[in-house]
């Protein structure tokens, strides 16, 4: 098969609904041999992830309850992208918020689709240097968490263990290991 | 803050919705002080990706049309576990069906929730080796699929790129290289 022949051009939107973490929209669309189906489409607002990285090279990470796994998890700090936000911007008040954090450097080392299969949002990975503790934690209202750091050898073992088994973190720690830079 | 601090327990389940990729469900839950709220937690089916690795060393990805960020996607073969399959078999299936190959050898190396906050799902990552060529693809009827080769630097190179965005194969790529093994 050639590319041209995998395509499919969204014909109409048919269905969608406004939900609390995103609308979920139902899309006719038809492929190039001309059949027609309905998929379905989330729109979860944007994400960032924030690798913090301190003076003596420690990482600080962030510890808390997480509905979708019902348990615990250790994650790099990380959030939602506000309406009226720019990622850029997320990354600097997330870092603040969860961890008390400024950072004099935020730089751009990568950004994902989370699955490109049925969400349609973009996941942007932040690297934060020249840190300095400005305030105490500032947490939503249903927000519990905690704070502490690990150096990279500690983040590497966990990596994908039962408390650190998050697809957006394993992402972030890859573009930070591979040292890429984005835009 | 302390880790039971953290926690949040279930206490109900307010709404339960089947939708067509997953159940979307609010659940009331409690926190270690005695605040109640409600969640959103979303249920795929389980994921699997598979790394299939040929003798020269060259890998076996699919091109196909995403529809969530409505353009083509260059992946590892992947797919959903159906029911009554485990992730192992899926595994088998989907390579065969995307492919046409069939793996001697099919080793788990990662798994890992795609978002905590609120999914619920597993992606599991599997290395193929000992690849034959037994058949032709055997497409859903709404799948188009092509599929190719390119070898671990040509990867390298494009992950995180316009044709290679997805966090599910990010994740896999950092298993197939950092060599960890999961059960």
């Amino acid at each position: 098969m050639k590319s041209d022949e995998l395509m499919w051009q969204e014909v109409e939107e048919v269905d969608r609904r406004k939900e609390p973490l995103f609308d979920l929209i139902t899309v006719k669309s038809r492929s190039a041999d001309g059949t027609e189906a309905n998929f379905i489409k989330v729109t979860p607002p944007d994400w960032v992830t924030v690798i913090p990285v301190l003076p003596d090279g420690r990482i600080l990470m962030v510890r808390q309850y997480r509905h979708g796994i019902a348990s615990l998890s250790e994650e790099f700090p990380a959030g939602v992208v506000d309406a009226g936000e720019d990622a850029l911007q997320a990354a600097h008040r997330e870092l603040e918020e969860e961890t008390g954090y400024v950072a004099g450097e935020m730089i751009p080392i990568g950004k994902i689709n989370p699955n490109p299969a049925f969400m349609t949002n973009t996941s942007y990975t932040y690297l934060a240097r020249d840190l300095k503790k400005v305030s105490d934690q500032s947490l939503d209202e249903h927000e519990r968490i905690e704070f502490f750091t690990l150096d990279e050898k500690e983040i590497e073992e966990k990596m994908g263990g039962e408390t650190m088994a998050s697809a957006i973190m394993v992402q972030a720690w890859y573009w930070y290991q591979s040292g890429k830079r984005a835009n």
